[in-house]
């Protein structure tokens, strides 16, 4: 019996004109990513679960895609182990490659196996989907693309000036208004220091982290929970509901945060990037948001968000700096910044505002009818001339009757139709239908290229 | 402990110039497709292993990549498999999905699920990456690319010859001298037929696969121990050593076959293709080749492969036409023909010949040497103003020795370096360094625009 097919929960199939949509963001991205210096890697689909496992948090670790081992993979599994069907503690005995949960991590990895072959710094970035056992909704899949790109090998700030840089570039020329939120890991130390809960840091980010979705009054509760106390928070809330231009922002957390090195730190730098940006004249707006805390904890300095203006959906881009990527392969002392665009969150966007150019398809211009074996001969010559010229070209396969075959170039939105019968067989002509006015022209190959080209 | 990091057996990192040189092959093999009509779709990465288990045969069922199930894996799994550890049928009860084996499969089982989405005839190509746990060797990968155009909803021969073309066009444009052997399923058939072992067809066809690698001598040895007769072989031996030209093979084929239908039906397809692509007066010469079998069952007409005349290397494109692809899920009729290029090989074989044109990189053109705060932010400026015209510029993120910068551009090749120092900021001029010549300019941002663009 027939099965019927279907694919996984959480992926999609791409039809092609998903595919021209998706290529027209991703190609976009490339462009302003080698515009700036970025030079494109790839790096295995599969890495080994050393290389993945420990990097994402426990939740993380459960998320990963685990790839059986080939052949007789129980061979050497512990018989305990299989007795209490203890699925935990099995999996590194019957698995040792996982899918990349992320491109950070492989990077690293690559940083650390590749750094005698490499020029420090080294910007790179990389397109390649990813995937995580996450619980699909609406927006969340399984298997979905990021675009990457980071800098490693200097902490300067201008690494974060230029990221921004191409923020702005990307969003601009796909039509999309957007706001860069901009934060420093060690403002949110130097906070922590100050009211007085160095080791509640993770606690504390955590919480602020959700100021946007639950509001001021859950975070409070929430870091009670976590066991701050009331002074703590009371000495928060300035923080909290900070308001004004980032230069009354930047005031306000000086006086705060007066107290610790690294607050003030952190504030140099984002007056620093600030500055820098500003002579730029970018049209995104910048926006000083000391709420944006970011859930992953190797950020160090600089952490960036961005969203879109005119409509709802979270984060659609966002990156940051971290200190010591490579540290747990055995590299210390790398400093790297980058940027993760999220492109089927950008495929969304594009599609609800239909920011789309009309020109994103790439399917055929111009479609030969077929009347037989003698006229499909001419019109298969015709059409390698016309693809010598760039031209997309293709020839009806079957001599079917021409209703079908124009409801056919119809229905593909196919503009120019082709017809070489036994009249223009031996005119050495070719009618051609443009589909949209309906006119028809009786022309010569040089005179198509020249209507096409 | 720092682990050392290593990749999985069998996979690989792609390095800024392997990608530049890999994307080179794969848009000439794009823009090839599309010029001929084909639209690119994507598949998920995992498929159900319902869709992809018994389609390559019981060898490559174990090639198969198969994902762990999620969470409590060992939950339902029946105790005596796992009392005995019996890793064959413990396989679907922790397992439900698998990497993709190659993009035929995922391609039919596209086109069951969209069928009410798509007009046919359906012109699609696909390039993406599949897996497979094969022994790892040279020139043979557990993580490859293929590039894959078909056709499907028509049995016309036009489209065999359009695949020829589509052949000859990618390989001209990459430099490769091909020559394309083509042979059709129904002589095979009709071989069969005529020496009366018609249920040895496959033994017969495997067996004739190896005459390239192994010999006349050996393929006789291997069919006689496949169970053919004497007499059987011995009718087999004109067709095994057949010679001369295309037309002087067909003429002795036709007197071979004369007494089977279908091996008739097999010459006068053949027939049609080798006289429709001689009229397009195509670069590849395309050679009937008998003794070209192509291990895959499904193929039921024109089976072609590819092989690069300067260079050992097998095959680096094939394909063939199928009768009834769409079958194993439900939908019988669909007759299609496609091609693969194997991108790996290819690039092997580019590699080799040293086939790269001179450009195919996407580096950066030009990069501002760093002086400090003043002379970056001014270098930051003109950078934007050179990208905004196309040059890949860079900015050097630290302000430090100005040799250890210009030994960083000479490094990455990067051919142009411009310098702001004091005097450029004053004069309002940015001094440009030609990185091969040595020659210095003193420019403003619009002669260097003029001179790089």
């Amino acid at each position: 019996m027939a099965q019927k097919p279907s694919i996984p929960k959480g992926t999609r199939d791409f039809s092609p004109q998903e595919m021209a949509r998706r290529n027209y963001i991703f190609n976009t991205i490339r462009d302003v990513f080698t515009l700036y210096g970025f030079e494109q890697i790839e790096t295995p689909a599969m890495e080994t679960l050393g290389t993945l496992m420990g990097k994402y948090g426990e939740e993380g670790d459960k998320l990963l895609f685990k790839i059986l081992n080939s052949g007789d993979y129980l061979k050497d599994a512990p018989d305990e182990l299989l007795a209490a069907k203890d699925s935990l503690h099995l999996t590194n005995k019957i698995s040792e490659k996982g899918l990349r949960y992320d491109l950070t991590v492989p990077f690293a990895r690559y940083v650390v196996q590749h750094r005698n072959d490499l020029q420090f710094p080294f910007r790179r970035y990389q397109i390649q989907p990813v995937w995580r056992a996450d619980r699909p909704q609406r927006g969340r899949y399984r298997e979905f693309f990021q675009c990457d790109a980071d800098v490693v090998g200097t902490d300067s700030l201008l690494c974060e000036v230029e990221l921004i840089c191409i923020i702005n570039e990307v969003f601009s020329r796909l039509g999309v208004n957007v706001e860069v939120h901009l934060n420093n890991r060690k403002v949110l130390s130097g906070i922590a220091e100050v009211i007085g809960a160095e080791d509640k840091i993770t606690d504390i980010t955590v919480a602020i982290d959700k100021m946007d979705k639950i509001g001021l009054e859950k975070v409070n509760d929430e870091l009670r929970e976590r066991g701050l106390s009331d002074d703590a928070i009371g000495t928060l809330q300035p923080l909290l509901t900070l308001t004004g231009s980032n230069s009354e922002k930047l005031a306000t957390l000086r006086t705060l945060l007066a107290a610790s090195e690294t607050g003030i730190k952190g504030i140099e730098e984002i007056e620093f990037v600030l500055k820098e940006v500003a002579a730029l004249s970018l049209k995104s707006a910048v926006t000083l948001d000391v709420s944006l805390a970011r859930g992953l904890n190797y950020y160090t300095g600089t952490i960036l968000e961005v969203k879109a203006l005119d409509t709802e959906m979270g984060s659609i881009s966002g990156g940051g700096r971290y200190d010591n990527l490579t540290g747990v392969f055995g590299v210390d002392g790398l400093s790297g910044v980058g940027i993760s665009f999220g492109a089927d969150r950008i495929y969304d966007v594009l599609n609800t505002l239909n920011l789309y150019p009309t020109e994103t398809t790439t399917g055929t211009r111009l479609m030969f009818i077929n009347f037989g074996e003698r006229e499909a001969a001419q019109s298969l010559r015709c059409a390698m001339e016309l693809r010598k010229h760039g031209i997309r070209t293709e020839v009806y396969p079957d001599a079917t009757k021409m209703k079908k075959q124009m409801g056919f170039a119809n229905d593909k939105h196919i503009p120019y139709v082709a017809i070489i019968g036994e009249a223009e067989l031996e005119s050495g002509t070719i009618t051609v239908k443009d589909m949209n006015s309906g006119e028809q022209h009786s022309l010569t190959t040089e005179q198509i290229i020249e209507k096409l080209r």
